[in-house]
């Protein structure tokens, strides 16, 4: 039997796959909708062949710890994981005891979108606090920060930000310094969900350590998902002596990749260069354009600011209802008649402006 | 800018990543050292481009189900996750109460090689036997099966068996079939950890289903990482009746991955043609190729049947130590000196028989 | 009404434990720093000698139920557990898979004061609404009852009540009734909280099942401890078809107690004649006096209606922090300036005059 | 001695609860089987009336520190508990991490008759080991004790030790001093199941000490219940380095009791003279009693040395059988047909001499 590695270099491998869809499809559903990035899919074949270390042993994993630093200071470690919610959990149990919670925006993905894992794998208690733009605030932290000392009350150890926010908002560095430094004061650690992480840098326009370790920020969950990879996140711990047991909790948390070498290479796509930064831009650059079409649709009402590549907006139900025959996008409040409309790497143009014509086509109709 | 995916086709598309190991080099560490099967990588690329739903919604996922009933009956449905460890706990939860009792060998990997994941994510109590190779039979199993009225007592609800098991031997469909029906008398369900379900087949010479759907297992995990897979495995259930909240539950134990068509392809690539069985059949081939080789070598004993892709094997402890700076791979029993050798879908010839020469010298030596 | 206390001297056997403290000092910090009630002392010593089955095979749980039917209806079973966070969540686990919601109130017990138990113990997730005086109604439940088939949510499988509520005020019969159908209608079960279930009844005058069974209410945490028991709660399912588990659960959550005797002659004493509603009309009246004597003092605002054993006030910090030497009772909301007075079964009225005047006195200093 | 219960029947103030059992029956079934010591009703109303802080902030909680110092050193600190389970789950939370396992004889409490307590509730790995007669050593320890650094493990991080053993079987202290010094060479701290450890002091004949701190226990669970309370245990930190969140752990674990007092004040009456040895060298001497009826009966085989308070031993199953419709007692395996005595606090010399009387008998017969 040849040996299979020799395939590897081939020109369109044969595979008894099929593809059961067209690629030409796009809608404003979620930025993973999207597909990986072409340029992550020629990293994968870079590291595969030959054997590795399984379980983080590996070259690749080995490397992006150099990368990452260089994006997140000195003292910056990555852990791979699967996927958000992934790393979200084992980076709020690595700085929390058995009887910790976690200070959160009401609209925090943690609360909202993860179906209880918080609370279910990491036995964790959310304390949620309602925000007028999904961001909190130091006052807004005090409501649930206080009785440390009570057995009664599940003690707030960590603050859990989102950058950029699941309402498509970003904190300014000043904003979460300012976080940073209350909760610090406090004895709580912070943690911020960057799942979009690209894309506030991106809209910013600073590195993104100017909003995580610059700011004080104690850990974080890198998304690499939404920036274009195949799956793949990483808990960057920015202040070491913040956390406990990471290489366990990843592993009892069920976030441990065998082969973490096609995980690692995905971020090291995305990350040694700027690729992460192309993408996050141009999602960020699509629903400006997006933004900047539908704010002058009669009749449709952007509910925050546009800062990075969301754009939320409430419109007559049955107009929304006609157009997602045609684009996929979701109701955000369905009862109120607010929607979502996502933009991602691989968004168009011309996929943005054939939009903003069928709402307004809709909207006049 | 250029629409991204216009560089899918592309022949080597540029990538910031860099190639940091030697993919010449291979040794008999894990099947997880290897990489991908470059079919699997084909198909990758074949999938992306374009929204799909996230989560699951997608045409691949969609299309993975017919693949999976030609396997394993028109009942199967696969549920797509990251990792076995992941696949097993979800699987698990599934057939058990808040009260429920696993029953599994004492070499199982849910009870030795996941951290504690069933008991701190489920929530399950494991009720393990020692046994002769690594092998479940109805009698050992009545030495946990009892007390399911006794409140005490956690419930036995469930035996995991694994195939191939983790001292590489295998169950016949028989010997399936009998604890099946020894668990079912019971009111208990049979769960099967298929990491190497492949390796299994492929060394009995029959249909996944012989020993599964028609042996009467009533859920499985499906192994795609060892098989060739960059990574992912799936939970089959195969008795929709034994069953409850499977989508609740991989979310919950953060294993729903939102670009979920990338799992799926893959597994199709494995499993819509014959991929999976000539990886299996291969990496089998080379174990009994290295087992014919160092069972002639003086010193060396091999510990169990050579039936899968697996050999283990005492010999000095020195000699394994000499051997690991050449070829990697683990002590098993370090006080004992007992080693494992893993085959896996990319070891050639030549590996093994370098490898049984280097034994021999060493031995000789 | 004579002085409950004044039965406890009795013949005294022997013991090498000494008194440590004044029995004649009271306050109205919370109707769990009262001690027991002598007749409830009693039934102890009544049920005391001899063996009887641990784990409630016992003469007094077995009896218990009866007594329970009587107050519930012909399905109610009681579950004896140790102490209220103990029976909040046993019940909801009964009612909840591991994916499961909870929707209560923002000041629930279960929610601020539990350490987290539900959350870490139960694995569930709490879904909270903010209320005016502490109350849901169905329009404040449909802010979190929905999205049953999403599994990014957090299923909304019960709703959990509390009667008398933590604010001292009550639902009518017709307002548990609504909630019910409210939640039926939608697949889910009521839970109440009844750890001041007597308290309830007791100021409605109405039978404990008019708004428990007769209501809807498919199961309820009965409380013993605040109603003069030395300690002991019970979970009693209304609706059997609504749980499961419940035995299973009690123990494996540490709340079966081996002596179970010795909690259900407890409750044996309070409910088989009037013991309960003397207790709870004792502490209502004692709160109402208080009221009365507290809504005349200038400067002192009453929060919330005094529909049970319960008086919230705002009035300036110093005051309360005087107050406080003489007096023991917690700050609310010490931001605020918010206290909370609770009356309790062995309450007199001199205590309650005499905290009055105390108040009065600081107030006009 | 003259028998206990007669204190029992002194004035009886009234109750609505009746007595619904025979005080003058016992059996051998279980320590817990019995009731409580009157000297411990007592000292239930001795710590009534008046009001005292809520959840251990009461007189009685603060002098048991200065009572159980006076058995277990200057260090040690008293957490009332409600029961056994709860005591073992507490403590060992204290003393592991997250990803933390235990080591523990597979007949240990913890993991045969907790219903996965320690597992569902604490998320903890217990790590098992069969032993001889329920005793773990040094050597069997060693089975389990390794892969600190693997996060594939469940990290070894507590011994749990028994005492005495759920067979009735006793550590000498310097049995248990070197597993101490065992354990901690190995960086893992020790803790031991003391629901029965009055038995083995009084067995032993030494100071609860000598076989606790001094030996090097770091943490224990002290039994009330099967030493004569009405309910109630507690953990005993000896180590105080060693725990954290002990007061949150007790919270969250449900184990918190609000009017503490009656807990504390039990544990008081037990351990402020000599009753906690009265009552466990009674019942120790009525097992030894039974022992030396039952030895010379032909066809008994005691299957374990007897040197607390339990019996175990082998008889045909149809005289157990017939007997037990005169004595409660339990099997221990069934299908074996062992069965186990226990004697208690309230045991008497004629329950003993009928029970072998009639044993003589039936095996004669």
């Amino acid at each position: 039997m040849a040996h299979p590695q020799a395939l590897t270099r081939a020109k369109a491998p044969r595979t008894d796959a099929k593809q059961h869809h067209d690629p030409g499809v796009r809608g404003f559903a979620s930025d993973n909708y999207a597909g990986a990035h072409p340029e992550v899919l020629a990293a994968l074949a870079l590291a595969n062949g030959g054997h590795q270390s399984a379980y983080g042993g590996d070259a690749y994993t080995d490397h992006l710890q150099q990368v990452v630093r260089r994006h997140f200071g000195a003292r910056a470690e990555a852990f791979p994981v699967f996927n958000g919610t992934g790393a979200n959990v084992v980076a709020l149990q690595a700085v929390t005891d058995r009887w910790g919670a976690v200070i959160a925006a009401d609209t925090a993905h943690i609360h909202v979108d993860e179906c209880g894992a918080p609370e279910r794998v990491g036995g964790l208690k959310l304390l949620t606090v309602p925000t007028g733009h999904g961001k909190l605030t130091p006052e807004l932290i005090d409501r649930e920060a206080y009785g440390w000392d009570d057995e009664h009350r599940a003690m707030p150890q960590v603050v859990s930000l989102t950058q950029s926010t699941e309402l498509g908002t970003l904190y300014t560095p000043q904003e979460i310094r300012a976080v940073c430094e209350h909760a610090h004061e406090r004895g709580m650690v912070v943690h911020l969900d960057g799942s979009r992480l690209a894309n506030a840098a991106a809209a910013l326009d600073v590195p993104m350590r100017a909003f995580t370790n610059v700011a004080g920020v104690d850990l974080l969950s890198l998304g690499g998902t939404k920036n274009g990879a195949v799956f793949g996140e990483a808990v960057i711990v920015l202040n070491p002596g913040a956390v406990r047991g990471m290489k366990h909790l990843r592993k009892l948390s069920m976030q441990l990749a065998s082969k973490m070498r096609f995980v690692s290479v995905q971020l090291e796509a995305l990350l040694a260069g700027d690729l992460w930064l192309r993408n996050a831009r141009h999602a960020n650059a699509m629903a400006r354009r997006l933004y900047e079409g539908v704010r002058t649709v009669e009749g449709v009402r952007v509910l925050h600011p546009v800062e990075a590549n969301a754009v939320f907006a409430r419109l007559p139900h049955d107009v929304s209802e006609r157009l997602q025959k045609r684009y996929r996008f979701y109701f955000w409040d369905e009862a109120a008649g607010d929607v979502r409309w996502m933009c991602s790497f691989d968004t168009t143009e011309e996929d943005v402006d054939g939009f903003v014509a069928a709402l307004r086509a809709e909207m006049a109709g």
